[in-house]
């Protein structure tokens, strides 16, 4: 069995029962819906508590649910041919440059983690037509300079 | 004159000055500072009495100051080698088909524009270390079904 | 089961029967036909009334109709191989820089959306052999320039 | 000399003189105007008595005049980058599976010509936001079947 | 069913029933071998009393034998990794620029035609080892230049 | 100095003198002029008295007349972005299976030798417009089945 | 029945059997083992008399001898990921200039040929650690000047 | 001025001089010497108090000593053609599968980081000749299940 | 068989079974977990009494367990889409050039093998936060120059 | 300065005084002229004494003196665009299965050393037309199993 057969099934199935992700996510219930709806569709870990759920809201087997609660491989096809993925896509391609630059004279040289992370997708009601809002919350790491001499100022970062 | 020769310029006289990008937008100001700053890296247009103040700052000639107000050729590598910068795409790879389903399932059939799109990033103090916030807001835009007939309630999508 | 399952389901029926695209996007009706054959080629999404058609005269199991009621994953594998679509990928590449050029000069800053957009595929009758007809037409939209400063002329681009 | 060389030049001329493209196109004239800001952005030739027009405008020497009356190496770099150029190469990815479809049932098995090819961009005034108008018109060119023997109807395709 | 798969059919039988090609091309006649082969092979159309024919010889039902009748979408993979293919590959990279130059200055700008085309291939017997003999026949399609003012003699081009 | 910037030189004196490609083709003799305007494009290699009467014609150095003489490092770009290219492309990829197909049925396995190779195009003047006409001859060399056992009769190619 | 599903069998065949490769082609016999294994791997065609002891071995049907007769479409995945066949593909990635240089110079314009080619795998024991020895032999065929005027003496390649 | 055009001229100067990057690093001092050569090489920012250093080193301008301090766009081609950079990927290609399955059962579903990441390369002398080896040290950094419910044991990853 | 679907079928019993990688490779013993799991993997062979052991853990058939002891043809997709495995691409992308410097440095032209390599992953408890520890360790292995006079001071690599 | 420039510098050297690489090589000596030919075209690295003499012969500064003794960052272009290169490209494509299940056959799991590895090329005179002759003989790498149990059979690889 493959992740991706898992995904399948869990589509037909909410297809032939009619249910969306909102129903899906209510009944799963104890993670925010962007990961619960990632797990089902085979990027993300679904807790066992949360696999269990699963599994008997999909009437899965044993091992469906277990491999609900493996890490999968996670990935997708890059760039997205899909125009809403796109968009985001083109966002970093045509933004990069200048986020860039403004993180690293914020927060020095370092990223924003992709794994401590948070994010939430909501409705922006618009007289002029409604908005995606999007909210994303990454820590900060700071590039560590292993090896450093003490005492050397701009070395500072502290660990937290 | 290609725009990254003025790109690159720009960079030599900040790098010079001493200029951090605060100072810069600050100085330049009448935009939200990512699109002042992209404009300068050359992936936006500088409206022209910001292009005219750019100038001043810099001390460009005329045609600087006029390729700063064209619209360029938008797009930079991807995907992007640099980690602060594949973090967000990653997060497209790992993440979109989550997005898809709960924007499609939320809005209907369409995208987050990337043209009427606005974004702040800020830092977020947090004792565990602290966070980069983004916040994007982008107009939802409904694919149209032109030629629809009249009174197909599904196709109800009124224009703004 | 894949949408493209679907389709191909969808293409065997036709061939049995005999069908013309014509009349197929007749008997459902509604939407002008390019939208209607995209959505039985699994790029566009069918309304749930003409799904329920659709269904009808290909006789569809429900799971069936509700996935032609549902956005697709967008996008057909590029650069096209096929001649007839690699004509209309040649003429971006030979005739993008004009275009991009004309279209700037003429609206500003901002796209064509491919989002609220709508074609008409029409044959021209010609002496020196028929020719085939497109004609294109999608709203401009601006880039907005969010934060920008109350008062500055280049600015006023309205929000519709 | 390189013909990029020479399309770097005349935009650095048209910025110094703060020519638009409207301007140039009329003075150089004889031609369409998509078809004229092709050739000075390198992609098209300029016939004879528009390369000499060209180049009374733009002062260019001998050589370059020639230069604009060979035909360039066509091509631009793909996938786009561009947010402009992109909507137009997503509009084939998405609907591309339709176009081919339609236009084989109208026409029999050929193609629309790239290169007996018209077009015309215009700006549709609207109430909700302007609209860009594209009118293509290229010729259509069915496949030849030359052995075929005599006397097969669908065979009958005439040439011109 | 895919066009691939009838194709794997077609090569089943072929290989059960010993048939070469020459066998088959004669059976079915009407067009030439390459045609025939081509359609047979996924990448033609054959027209319906051709169609009829291969159906007859091969044993095909009657949604196959429209099958065959279809426009498939056309193109193999490159580049060619087999050696036999990847000689025509690379006489055009290496003798692509000869050819764009000489054609050019016989023909002026446009192109060779590779769909009213036709081609034979044979053997040419040699003292030093066969050769083989490839003939191509295009018909030149010069590049438009529609809106061009009456009266400027490069223009003159004549459409046929 | 590189190969391609002797090919730009020469294409400069070219631009500047006014000559056609028949004029130097013809001023240096001696051999096909696909392959003279192959050489000084870059793709081949002028034979020493070739190489001697093109210094002259074009006035170089004789470090340039040397490395007209040089076999030059072949190739150029694939896939071709110009649409005449292109179309000698596009012909490999619809039609290779079946030239595949048909030569080895005819000559066994092997293959054309883009090396051991001769080529002429030719205008063919035509009342419906005139076409191109290419002529191909190339040595059929079969796989070599060295180590075989004498004596198996389909290992009987004989080599020249 | 394609070419892989034929390899794969043969390898489950070989593989129940516990067979060697040396098992296998001495067996066979008829041809150097690097074709014959060649073969069975779908990359080479086998002759008919090998072809019928092939299928006398792994039991085949006259279908499946008939196919491992035919020509392959030749080629395996490039770059190669597997370490072993990598370091081939690096062999000319560092050493390809030094090889053009010194066979160019050596035996003139022209290539060792990939089909006229023979070549042997042994090992070479050695103190250190044994040896792959692997000997190549290819003719070299020399870029042929047809339509080249008599009598110039670098053009004095004899046709063998 | 781009990076690594100061690039160039650091290896100019070190070559010119005949410096080791064992005298280099400890002239420069401060931190491990993978980190200050990865900065001279335009892969990492140089700490102030170091850049200070090397700009006296190599004789620096003072844009050049900023331009050290200043975080660089990261990343070098991929594959790597160079035989020693590609053992390394060839390692992640070939133990990847394995290294994910054995951090993620040791570790839970996260990462190994590579920013908060520490290295040391050494020679380790062997009889059978001398051995490289590599020490690696990356904070292990868990997937964050933000907005999932308290009391779900398997979610009790605890911030560090 | 393939050995893909080997590794589905030793995941799919792995799962059913619940056992951890722990389990199995103690279980099967003999080598290190790291070479073991990457058999079951699919990236490496297990000799013959592990291979055996292997088959009495997973009751595979006699064909299965010859498979495991089989050198597959390694390599897994690059560049690695999941997060944990891109972070060993990207360390090799950002410090690839210092570690080339470092290690010619230190040990002469080059490479650490990728084949004659040792490996551990080790849990490094830290208060922060636990840490990935990898400890690799290579043999060096200098390009030989081959045909090189004897005396040349810096020829002086022995071989091992 | 870059190797690549270097190289050129060479190249005009070589070509201004009209040596043939034979004369170069032996001038140089010391070493076989594969790896001498391939260091002065920038792919190995040249041992003092020869980077010495080579240094005398070109005239070099003291600087290149010293680039020619650096290890270059290896690696040419693929897939090689050269016929002459492609072929042993393209013998690795169909060749490549064969080799890898013959090597290991013979010699367990491992490679053959492209670092540890001897080459010669020769000209095999032959009736029929001369042949070019490859003799490479590489060392042999087994797969280390570090880890592995003492007293397995098939373990007992013995290191050199």
């Amino acid at each position: 069995m493959k992740r991706d057969e898992l995904t399948e099934k869990i589509l037909d199935i909410k297809r032939a029962k009619g249910w969306s992700w909102k129903h899906i996510t209510t009944e799963i219930g104890g993670m925010s819906e962007v990961l619960v709806v990632g797990a089902l569709l085979g990027q993300m870990k679904l807790v066992k508590p949360l696999a269990k759920k699963a599994a008997q809201l999909f009437e899965l087997s044993e091992s469906e649910e277990r491999m609900l609660n493996e890490t999968p491989y996670r990935g997708s096809p890059m760039p997205p041919t899909d125009p809403l993925l796109y968009r985001f896509y083109e966002l970093i391609m045509v933004n990069g440059p200048a986020w860039k630059a403004l993180i690293e004279e914020e927060f020095g040289d370092g990223i924003m983690s992709a794994i401590d992370f948070d994010m939430q997708i909501e409705r922006e009601p618009n007289a002029k037509g409604d908005r995606v809002r999007i909210s994303m919350s990454g820590k900060f790491l700071p590039y560590k300079y292993y090896g450093a001499e003490q005492g050397i100022p701009e070395l500072g970062y502290k660990e937290d």
